[in-house]
This record gives C-alpha cells, structure tokens and sequence, in this order.
C-alpha cells in the first residue's frame, strides 16, 4: 500500500514489527509519556571510579540481546564504540542492538561482529562507510532504523526501546561522573546526542581520558545519571574528532547557488531583526552563512539565535553580533568548542532539546530560516539525504527533517546536475524529509518554490531572481543528463526511516 | 509500636495512609524508578504566552482535588502562591493540595482556605508562621506531609505523587519557558527547588515580572518543561526574596560555641585540601565559616566545594580562594545571586542533584563536614528542627537530614541554654534527623561526640577542647534550668515527617 508521500510501505516488515503509517508532519498532536526507568541508587559509600575496562564488563549485567548506546560527538575518531564492542565480542554476547546516534567510517570493525551476529539491530541517524554498506547489502540481522537526531530523543523518552547500558564517551569528567565537552585532549564541545542516553539509560558509564578532581566545575551531564567512571588512555583521536577547518566551497557553482540563496533570503522577508537562522557544516551552506553575515552586517540586522551543529563560521557571526545567542548540539570545529566553552550566550543543549517534536516545544519549533543539503529531491520537494545515487546508504536525516518541519523557511541549495547526475528527480530513491516541510530549492539554474507555499509564490512573482516550478528544474536537468536508468533493488526490507513521530516514511532495500 | 529511633509511629495513618517504617538511614538500597509522566507536546504553531491569569486559568485543567506545586525561591517575599490560589479560591475548587517546597508567614492567605477546606493537604520541608501554628491547631483535614529537600525530589520523580500543574516563579523568561533566577528585579538566585516540578509536572506554568526576547541567554529551566508562560506586574517583593544581608552572631556565646567548632574541626583531621563544607545562613554557622576562613588562608587550605543555600560569606571563601568550586541550590543574599550569575565555576544545581538519596549521586554524598543547628537533640543524637519548644510547628528539615546523612562530619552548633531552655533533652519534642546520622554536639559548655564514632572519641581522648558526653551535658543544662515540663498534645496526628527515603520517623500533634 501506498502511504500520502506516495511510498509503497508495508503494514508489517519482519525484524521490524507493525508499521506506524506517516499521516503529516503535524498529525502526531497528541500527548506523550515521558516514560519511568529503573535505576540503582548511588549513596556516599558508593564509589563509581573504575581503570579497567574488563573489571568493570565483570560487573555490568551484559546479556544477550541487551541495547547498548553511544553518541557520536567524537565522530570519525572515535574509540569508544570499537573498544566496548570489541570487549563484548570477545565475551561471546549476541543479538546486541547497537543505538548510536550516527556510525562512521572508524565504525567499520562493526561489519564482522554483524556477519557473526554479535551485532542483530541498528538504530542511528546517519550511517556512512564500511556499515552503511554491510546493512545496504543485507548482511544485517534485522533492518537497520535509521531515525532522526529529535526523532531519537523521542524514542528512548517515551519508553518505545529501552537502552540497558550507555557508554558514553566524555572528554572530560570527575570520578562521580560530572561530565563536559569542552576540556581535555580529546575536546569535541557539546554533548548534545549523549542526554538522552544519561537520562534514560539504564546503566551509565562514562569512559574518559581526562579525569579531573571532584568537582569537574563546567558541567554538561551532572553525576546524578551516571553509574560508573571508566578511566582511559584515549577515548578519541582528534585529528577525526573535529573536521580542522570546515571550509566554505571554492567551486564557482556552489558559490553561485549561495549567492542566490542569500539573495531570495533578503527578498523573503525573513531577513530582519530577531531572525533565527541555522545552516550545516556544508560547503555550498557555509557560502551562504558568508553571503548572509555580509548582508546583515551592511544592513545591521541582529539576529535572535543561530542553531544546530556550529561551526567557527557561525561563532563569528555571533561575535561580531549578528546573533544573540548560538543554541548548540554539537560543534563541527576547534573554534566551535572554544566558544561554546567560553561564551556564555553559547548555549548548549541536548537533542530533545533540539529537535525532539514531542516535548514542550524544541528549539527547531523556533526557527526562521535553515539551509540543507539534499543528494535527490522530487517534484513534490521529498527530499533523500539517506542513499547515494547507487541506492546504497550513505548518510541519513540527522537533525535534517527536524529543522524542516520546525523552521518557517526551510531551503535546500544543490547543484542541479553533478557529475552528470540530477538532484531533482521524478521520485526519490529513499524518502527522509517530506516534501510538505520543505519551502524551497535553490540550484544554479534557478529556484524552486513548493507549491505549497502560496504566500511565496505570490511574493515572487515579479522577482528578477530566477524563480522556476521545480518540473522545469527536472527538464533542464533532464536535458543535461538525458534519462538516468533506475536503480534495481532486492526485495528484502534493509532498513526503515522512521520520521521524528516514529511513523515511518520509507524502507531501504537490499541493493543487488 | 514503636521504630528503631524509640518512636511510637502507627502503621497507619488516617489521612495519610499506610507508613513505611524507618530501619536505618542506610536501609534503603534497592534500586528505585524514575516514572513516567504524560504531557501534551507542543509544536512551531502554538504560542506559550499569556498576559491574563483568568484567561489562562480558564484554559487549565482545574479539578477538585488537585496536586498545584510552588518553590520558594522567592521566601517571604513570594506573591506567586497567593495569587495562583486566590484564583483557585475564587473559582470554587475544593481539596486543593498544595505541595510547596517551603512555606512562610507571607503565605498566611492560606490559612482561610484550609478552614473552608480548600486546602486540605500540604506537602512542604519548611513551614513557619501562620500556616505552621494553624496545622499544628489541627485545622488542616489531612495530616501535613514534611519531608526533606531531597525527598520532595524523590516523592515526585519517585511518582509517589503526581503534580497536576506546577505554578513557577520566574524571575525572568522568555516567552517559551527559557527561565532563570539570576537577572530581573525579582532575582533570587539558584532555582533549585523548581526542577523537579519543571520536569515532573504534568503542566507547567512559569509567572515572570521580566519577560526577554527570545532565546533568554541564561538558562536554568528550559523550554521543553514549560507549557506556558504567563506575565505579571510582579511576582515577589525584593525585600521579601533575600534577607539583605546575612550576619555573623554578635553575641559572645554563640562567638564561643563558632570558636569551639572550628578548633573541634580543625583537630579532628577534616580541615585539609580538597576539604567540602556546607553551612547554614544561621549566625552561628556564619561565625564558624568565618573562623575557618582564617584557619584556611593561614593554613593555605584550598577546599574542593562548598554547597547548601549560598550566602555572601561562602562566595568571598570562593573568591579567596579557599574553595574551587560553589554548589548552589538556593541563594541567601544579593551577593551570592550575584555570584551565581557570574562565577562560571558557581554551579546551579537542582535539589534532587543536591540530596535525593534515590539517585546515582546527590552532592551531600560528597560532604566532608556540615554545620547544622537544632530546636532540640537528644541523648542518642536525634534532632528536632521541625517544632519549637511549645511543641508548634516552626520549620522543618529542609536540607537537614539529608546533609546529615550524606557528610562525613556532621555538627551540630548551639548554645546549650537559651532563655532558660536546654537544648539537650532526654526525647526531642519532634525527631526530624536520625541521630546515627549526627557526629558531633558543639555547645559553650562542652562538645559531646556521637558514640558511634569511635574514631573521633579515639582521636580526641586527650584533646585539649572540653570533649564531654551527651548526658554531661544534658545534666549541666538541667541545674541550670531545672526540670522542664513536658508539653502536653491531643491524639490527634496533624503532621507526618518523612525521612528523606519516604520512611516515616515521627508524626507531629495536634496541641492543646
């Protein structure tokens, strides 16, 4: 059967469980249950300091089957999930359901626990490498859930999977577990996709490489969530840990989508005083955050707030005071953590916090303009961040359908045609971000507005900028590409993408 | 029957329910659950913000019988309790309870209401003034529930009982629930008694006098706990909210019982780096952090933190140096609000964070040496702060029992005769402390160490401080003021109090 987005998605999908169909983005406006979770209490005789890893794995109630967490803020020089899962292997436990919030390259070790079933079920919000692939090629037991970063808040708070053991990577913590980012050799600033998981988690164990005398005084997750210190040589390594320098593109293309992104900004009318802004890590987003702090700055507009993952780009914007105040979940760089640690207006927040949709309001809920990217987008604006254009998996939503669904102006910029393929598409090869939430395309050969948005259309129809429907963005391109063949599936479910509601807007397939 | 600490407590009480008997402040080890709670979630199109208490009354789910919650950050000084229940008053809702972290004379409004039985239970830690002398009469339907601060925590995250709306004064929002205690002109500092009603209640409701453009850039409580915000003129009267400043005792005994406490600490092995210390804003108390702050700049002492409700004192300790870090639920004064504001290394903490004892870690855990003070204490160290000497209720435990049982020096500071009343009984009117849970007596006339700890009657068997035994000093007491008279009560039980683990370890009588 085919869902309103136009997906054929089954009732039921093996491995999976019954299907919760997506019915729009605001049709979830029910209450919600926080849901209760067990824990041991910790009194002043109680010590939680721990130095050996395999002393520690004695006391811990593994099992098979269980739910083990982690959170991705160390990204592609992680050590924390390799050295923990590798600690499990070895002690033979099976059926493990791994939750991490996104799993990288550095993952890869993962693949053979998966072909030897040490590893069944996945949950993430974005999949890249060696593990993207293996679940791509169905080597994995179950089918992979690859949710949002709000969407995985709401999962774990109301109670839907219960995470047994969090291990939680902390750059800097003391030996009763106050815990922050921001310190330590091994600094990735914010620990925004770790909250949940010490919130909720049955069992917490903070793993460092920096233990600090009691009390750690900048604290991001407080002692009361965590149940043991695990002291080690490195959790990470920092060359993987922050991207260096997150550049702006230097190619003219980008920069002429940029230009014209900025410029349909300033003619929206979002750009004005209070505006809330949020842009990615991207090359093409980071020229327009460029483009954009030269057109506030010229027309001194103060922004309210700037959001997301943040980049050194973005704590400029907010030193030079076009923003009041940066609301982060996870710095992309090593200017990005030292303000997050040195300004207080630099405020750090938890991914519920962020883009959870059911909680008592989120901090997407509050913003006015966010520029992502998309690998395809089709005519109804349902855009795929998930697969390539080889139909394997090689990212996902991140915090992408979040900050559509809670922004009023959510733009998407690309290329049009790189290396002779289309972003617009007749149809997505993998659904992640329904079209209804998302206002506008922008590309180098001209802009697309959503249907959708009426008040849009109407303010730019006597616009210079080259406003175009998005079927003749498809024809341009179609004429650049001639027709591209369709990518051939297997029939077998690899993966479900779960909407932030937890009602699922696509299934991956296995590639042939 | 009665308990291990010689009290006659029922096993049931009407009005009260069924008693979980205390066995000992170690006793409970199991593992506890956080619980559930229902919310409606609340997405980009709904507004928080309203400027008509009718008119958002009207849109509450008011009911006879209810559960509305209060802090009392803004101490005698607090117009939000009123007003909230005025309006409930007026509305006609019946079997109200009130579950307010403290009650002052301030809140006397309250006292027709539980006479025409609007208010028919009170949950509080501290109750004095009008609503004290009126339970302790006997006008209250059901009996008053006084429990610890940390156990005010652990009744709700515990869900032994259920907010329905929490009523939060906040000295300054946005108009999404982003508050602080810091800035405004109602700013009381730490807000620590509020968090546990933010992230419990089923609706919570912030009242400011400062409201800001969005984001509010200092957080305490955050936006996805509050479902609205409403604007007032004025939520409290500064003069009210903070006592101006907090003064050392100038009265030469209690100069003398500080001298003793200080010599006592610094023999006994405690007074050294990384030492944690709490006090109270008593005079007494005041007088022996002034006598330690010399000791530690002569001794060149650096302490670990110091925690509790903040005053001035404790912040210039801070800023001297002598201690790292400041743990702060609740400030006394406008230099420590300053402070809190200011010090990143000030950290505001919740008051389950501060002494739950059902949690992974309180920071009274992490307590060195408190300095506490009592109504009365007995010969087995039990300690009364709960009623006065004319067997009415005039406080509470407040933070009491819960820094006794965390720390590892627990004192007790009081001039042995006041107004021809001893301090040491042979049974306190009221058992609000365990004495197992209590090290040391410090009065003019002599020190008295718990017979349980055998290592510190070891380590001062030949100090030079007139080390005495309980009973030596009730006997030096008693010539001095002869055989008190006994107080006589009623049958019936008007106050149940709660140890901070929900066991019950005295009620309180109606007096005669």
């Amino acid at each position: 059967m085919k869902n309103i987005l136009g997906r054929e998605i089954p009732e039921f999908i093996e491995g999976y469980g019954n299907v919760k169909q997506y019915k729009g983005y605001l049709s979830n406006k029910d209450g919600v249950i926080k849901k209760d979770f067990k824990f041991k209490t910790i009194s002043a005789q109680d010590s939680k300091l721990h130095t050996d890893l395999n002393k520690l794995m004695d006391k811990l109630p593994l099992k098979d089957g269980m739910v083990v967490s982690f959170h991705h803020h160390l990204r592609n020089g992680d050590f924390v999930l390799n050295m923990v899962m590798e600690e499990i292997a070895k002690r033979g436990y099976k059926n493990i359901t791994i939750a991490a919030s996104s799993i990288f390259p550095c993952h890869k070790g993962l693949v053979k626990m998966i072909e030897d079933k040490v590893v069944t079920q996945i949950y993430a919000a974005y999949i890249s490498g060696p593990v993207a692939e293996a679940i791509s090629q169905g080597k994995l037991e179950r089918p992979a859930i690859m949710h949002t970063h709000g969407g995985r808040a709401r999962i774990f708070e109301s109670g839907e999977r219960t995470i047994d053991v969090a291990f939680m990577a902390a750059p800097t913590s003391d030996e009763y577990g106050n815990i922050n980012g921001v310190d330590g050799k091994s600094a990735c600033g914010a620990l925004g996709y770790a909250h949940t998981d010490a919130e909720l988690a049955n069992i917490v164990v903070a793993i460092t490489d920096n233990l600090v005398e009691y009390p750690n005084t900048t604290i991001e997750i407080n002692q009361t969530l965590v149940d043991y210190v695990l002291v080690v040589d490195a959790i990470g390594d920092p060359k993987g840990i922050v991207s260096g320098t997150t550049q702006i593109t230097k190619n003219p293309i980008g920069l002429k989508v940029a230009d014209l992104t900025a410029k349909f900004i300033e003619e929206s009318g979002y750009l004005k005083n209070g505006m809330s802004f949020q842009t990615g890590a991207g090359g093409i987003s980071l020229a327009v955050a460029a483009q954009l702090k030269n057109i506030m700055k010229q027309k001194e507009i103060c922004g309210s707030f700037a959001s997301g993952g943040i980049t050194g780009y973005i704590v400029d914007m907010y030193k030079e005071g076009l923003f009041k105040a940066l609301f982060d979940v996870q710095c992309f760089d090593l200017d990005a953590i030292k303000s997050a640690k040195e300004n207080p207006a630099h405020i750090t927040m938890s991914a519920s916090m962020y883009a959870n949709a059911n909680n008592k309001g989120a901090v997407v809920n509050k913003l006015d303009v966010v520029i992502l990217g998309a690998t395809e987008i089709d005519t109804n604006f349902n855009v795929n961040v998930t697969t390539g254009s080889n139909g394997v998996i090689m990212g996902g939503s991140g915090g992408h359908s979040d900050t559509a669904a809670g922004s009023k102006l959510c733009i998407i910029v690309s290329q049009l045609v790189n290396s002779r393929i289309s972003v617009v598409k007749d149809k997505v090869t993998t659904l992640t971000t329904p079209g209804e939430t998302v206002d506008i395309l922008v590309t180098e050969r001209g802009i697309a507005i959503n249907p959708l948005r009426k008040d849009l259309l109407e303010k730019f129809k006597d616009s210079k900028l080259p406003i175009k429907t998005i079927e003749e963005l498809r024809e341009i391109a179609r004429n650049m590409t001639g027709q591209e063949n369709e990518i051939e599936f297997e029939d077998e479910i690899v993966a479900v993408v779960e909407y932030r509601d937890g009602t699922v807007v696509d299934t991956i397939k296995k590639v042939k």
